[in-house]
C-alpha cells in the first residue's frame, strides 16, 4: 500500500508553504479562549468562523445557553460526509503562570530536548493548533485540486472545558443538519513521547457528584463547627461521611452498591482481540514512569492489566474535605463533611440506572439524609474497529510507516456519546500524526515537525475515507 | 454562713475604686499579645511582670524555648500558698477582624442586651480582663489590710494559646520553688448567660495528631495527582485513609482499636453522685440551642447523657482533605489524603499507652504506610471536689448566694496535668464569678458587673482558702 500521486502533491505543497501554516497556527493560538472565564470567547469565535468561510464553506455562530458553537457546511457533491467536532476553548492558565517558560499565549517556538522545536503554548495539544493544522491541511487540498473528496460538517464548540454542558441542546436543534454525515472526526495528534502512534475507540461514561453530610435530625451540629469536647454526646457528620462512602467499595476496590455490576459487559470478541495484541507492545514500566506509580492494582501485568484498566467501572474520590485543615491544630467536631466522586462507567451500564442504585443503596444503608448533586453524567460511547472511518485511519497511519497501537477504549470520559448515540448514532475517530503533552498543565506544547506531519496525515485521512468502502 | 467585716470592708473598697480597677483591665486588654504570631508579646510580659511587682512581689521573666513565662513571688510568711496559673496570650483576630462590632483591642464599653455593659474585647473572657481583676482584688486586699491571706506564686504563661508547649519545661525547673505550694488557682468566671456558676473538677486528656496517607510501594500516586481514569489501575490513598479511619470507629461510636477501652475508670462514687445531682439542674434544651444540635448520641438524656459526654473517650475527626474541593469538577485521583484527629482521654487511660495501641491497630489493619505525626498530647487532670481548695471556692460562691453547678470534669482537655500530676501533685480549682464568652470569636466579651462580682469573689475566695483546713 502507497501514497497516491495526488495526496503526495498535496504533501509536497504542505511542505512549500508549511513555514506560512505554522504562523497561522501561533496567530490563533495567541488569541486566548478560556471559557473558564469568557477571556477572548467572542473574537476566538468570530475567527473560527472565518477559517470555514476562507475555505468556501457556509458558517454561523450559534448561540446557546453557554458560549456559542461555531457550525459550518462545506459541500462538494461528495457521497461521504464527515462532522469535523473540533473545540475553540482552552483551561485556563492563571494558577500556573509563574511555571511557563514563555507566557501561554505568546505562540513561541522553543527548542525542547529531545522533542526539537515547539510550540509551547495553552492549547498546543489540545486543541487549538491541531484545529487549525486541520484547517491548513483542507486548504492546500483545495489549492491543489479545487475541492476536498468528502463533505464537511463542522461543530467546533466553546465548552468542551466546561463538560461540553450545552453541546446536547446544539445537536437536538440540529439534528436534521447532522444526520447527513457519515462519520465524526475529532483532530487530536495520537503519537506518544517516543513516536508510537496510539488509537482508543471509545471513552468511558462518568457521573460526577457531589456527596454533602450535614448536621441534622439524625443527630451533628446544624450549623458551624463546634468545640470537639462534644464529640462524647453530638454525632459527627465526617465519620457518618466516612462510613457512607465505605459502604460503597471495599478495600481491596470491589463495588458494594446492589446491582452495580448487573450491565457490566465481559470484552466483546473484538476487544478482547484488541486487549491481546496491545498487551504485546504497552509499555507497563514508561506508563508507571508517567503517573508516577510503583505498582498497579493487585500487582497486575499484561493483558489482565490492560483488561482491569479499560473493562472496570470505578468510584472514585477526587476530593474530600471537612472541617479545619489548616495548620497545626484546631479542635472542631465540623457540621458538614463534602466529597467530590467520579464514577467511571463501562458498556453496558447506564448513567439512570446507577444513579438509581446509588440513591438506593444510600437509602438503605440509612444514609437517606446525605445530598446527592449530580454534576456532570454522560454515558460511555464506542465504535467498532471494523467502523470504515477507524479503517481509514488506521491505513492512513500505515501509509505514513506508523504501525497504531489500537485501546478499545480508554479510561476517560469524553462526551462522543452526543454523536454516538440516538438520534445521530454516528460512529467517530480521534487522530492523526503527532505529539504533544501537557494538556491543562504548563508548558503545553506540540512538536513543529508533528504539526507538519499531522496536517499530511490529515490529508492522506481524508482521501482514505473518501474511498473506503462503507460498512452497512 | 456570711461574709466576715474584713472581707466586708474590701468589698466596699472595690466598690469605691471600681471606676479605676475597670480601667487598669481596660489598658492591659488594649495591649494586644497574640502568640501565634508575636504582636505585643514582649511588651505584655513586661506588663505582667509589672502587676506582681505594684504588689510588692518578687517578678521575673523567665525565658522558655518559646514565649518567656512571668514568675512571681508574693509570700507573707503565711502557712498556705497559692499558684496563680495564668495566661498573657490571646488567640490571634485576624481572620474576624470585619465580625467585631468594636476593634478587638479597643478596649471599649459596649451596651449588649441582654447583659448590659460589657467590656468587649481580644482577652475579655480569655483571660486578660479576670487576670487584671485578680490584680485588682489583691491590690485592695493589701490597700484595706496590708497583706494577703495566703502566699502567692505567679506562673503566667504566654503559650497557652498554642497548647502551653514550653510549660512542661518551665515547671520541670521550677520543680523546688512550685513544690511550696499547697494548691494551683486559675482564675476564670464561671457563671453562664442566665447566671448560674458552672465548677468543673477535672478534664480529659486529649492526643491530637493527624493520619497521612500517600501513595507508595503499596500503590496509590506518589508525587501528584493523576488523571481520575487511572482509578480503574491505581489504587487511592483517599479511600486507604477512609478505610483505616473507620477501622476504628464504627458508625455508631464504639472505638475498635484494640484495648483502647483498657483502663477506662468507671465513674468513682463521688462523680456518681456529682453526676446524679448536676442531671437535676443541668438544662438540656439550652445546651442544644447553644451548640446548635437536634439531638444527643443515642437520644441520651439526663444522668446517662452526662455521664455519657464526661467519661467517654471519643476518636473525633477535626478536618479531612484530600484532591480538589473547589467549586464544579475537577478528576483527579489525589497522592495524598490527610486527616486531623483528636482522641479525648478519661481516667485512667494514658497518652503513651493509646499512642501505641493506635499504632499497633493501624499495623494490624496493614496500614503501616500510615504515617502519624502527634501534635498536642497530654493527660488528664482530676481532682476531688473534698480537696480544700475546691471547698473553698464552692464556699465562696454560697457566700455570694450562688449554688454551683459542680461537673466532675469537662470533655474538654487543658494542660493542669502540669501541676496535677507527679512531681508536683498539686490540687488545683478554677473559678471565680462572673460571665463572659465567646472564647476564640470576634466579640468576646464579660460584663462590666461580672468584673466587679469577680474582683469581690477574689478576696473572699483567698480568706475562705486560708481559713479552710487542709486535706491530708
Amino acid at each position: 500500500m502507497q501514497l497516491t500521486e495526488k495526496v503526495r502533491r498535496i504533501h509536497r505543497k504542505i511542505d512549500e508553504d508549511f513555514d506560512q501554516h505554522l504562523q497561522l497556527i501561533q496567530e490563533y493560538i495567541r488569541q486566548p479562549s478560556i471559557s473558564a472565564d469568557g477571556t477572548g470567547m467572542k473574537e476566538t469565535a468570530e475567527k473560527t468562523r472565518s477559517f470555514i468561510e476562507e475555505l468556501g464553506g457556509k458558517a454561523q455562530i450559534v448561540s446557546t445557553r453557554g458560549w456559542p458553537v461555531v457550525y459550518g457546511e462545506l459541500f462538494f457533491d461528495m457521497p461521504k460526509t464527515l462532522i469535523i467536532y473540533g473545540m475553540y476553548d482552552v483551561q485556563p492558565v492563571e494558577e500556573e503562570k509563574d511555571m511557563w517558560i514563555v507566557p501561554p499565549f505568546s505562540g513561541e517556538i522553543v527548542d525542547m530536548q529531545p522533542f526539537g522545536k515547539c510550540l509551547v503554548s495553552r492549547g498546543a495539544i489540545n486543541t487549538k493548533a491541531p484545529l487549525r493544522a486541520f484547517f491548513n491541511s483542507c486548504k492546500t487540498i483545495l489549492e491543489v485540486e479545487g475541492k476536498l473528496p468528502v463533505n464537511l460538517v463542522f461543530v467546533i464548540e466553546g465548552e468542551e472545558e466546561l463538560g461540553s454542558i450545552h453541546l446536547p441542546e446544539f445537536v437536538e436543534k440540529h439534528v436534521k443538519e447532522l444526520s447527513r454525515a457519515n462519520a465524526v472526526f475529532f483532530p487530536l495528534p495520537a503519537q506518544d513521547p517516543k513516536g508510537k502512534v496510539v488509537m482508543f475507540l471509545g471513552v468511558k461514561g462518568i457521573i460526577y457528584l457531589e456527596l454533602t453530610c450535614r448536621g441534622g435530625e439524625w443527630g451533628g451540629p446544624t450549623k458551624r463547627a463546634i468545640h470537639s469536647s462534644n464529640a462524647a454526646w453530638v454525632e459527627s457528620p465526617v465519620w457518618r461521611l466516612l462510613w457512607a462512602l465505605n459502604s460503597m467499595r471495599t478495600l481491596d476496590g470491589k463495588i458494594c452498591i446492589e446491582g452495580f455490576y448487573e450491565n457490566v459487559s465481559s470484552p466483546t470478541a473484538e476487544e478482547e482481540a484488541l486487549i491481546v495484541k496491545l498487551a504485546e507492545t504497552f509499555d507497563e514500566e514508561t506508563i508507571k514512569q508517567e503517573i508516577e506509580v510503583l505498582r498497579f492494582y493487585r500487582n497486575l501485568h499484561g493483558a489482565e492489566l490492560v483488561r482491569q484498566y479499560l473493562c472496570s467501572p470505578t468510584i472514585n474520590i477526587d476530593g474530600i474535605t471537612a472541617g479545619y485543615t489548616g495548620l497545626g491544630t484546631k479542635t472542631v467536631l465540623p457540621h458538614e463533611a463534602k466529597a467530590k466522586v467520579d464514577i467511571r462507567l463501562v458498556p453496558n451500564m447506564q448513567t439512570d440506572e446507577i444513579i438509581k442504585k446509588l440513591k438506593t443503596h444510600l437509602e438503605n444503608q440509612g444514609f437517606s439524609d446525605i445530598k446527592i448533586e449530580i454534576h456532570d453524567c454522560y454515558p460511555w460511547a464506542q465504535v467498532s474497529v471494523e467502523e470504515s472511518v477507524v479503517q481509514a485511519m488506521i491505513k492512513t497511519y500505515r501509509l505514513h510507516g506508523y504501525e497504531p497501537e489500537i485501546w478499545p477504549r480508554i479510561g476517560g470520559s469524553a462526551p462522543f456519546y452526543i454523536f454516538n448515540q440516538p438520534p445521530l448514532n454516528l460512529p467517530f475517530v480521534i487522530g492523526g500524526l503527532g505529539h504533544g503533552s501537557r494538556a491543562h498543565s504548563p508548558n503545553e506544547y506540540i512538536t513543529v515537525e508533528g504539526l507538519r506531519e499531522n496536517e499530511k496525515s490529515i490529508a492522506t485521512f481524508l482521501y482514505q475515507y473518501a474511498s473506503s468502502e462503507e460498512q452497512t
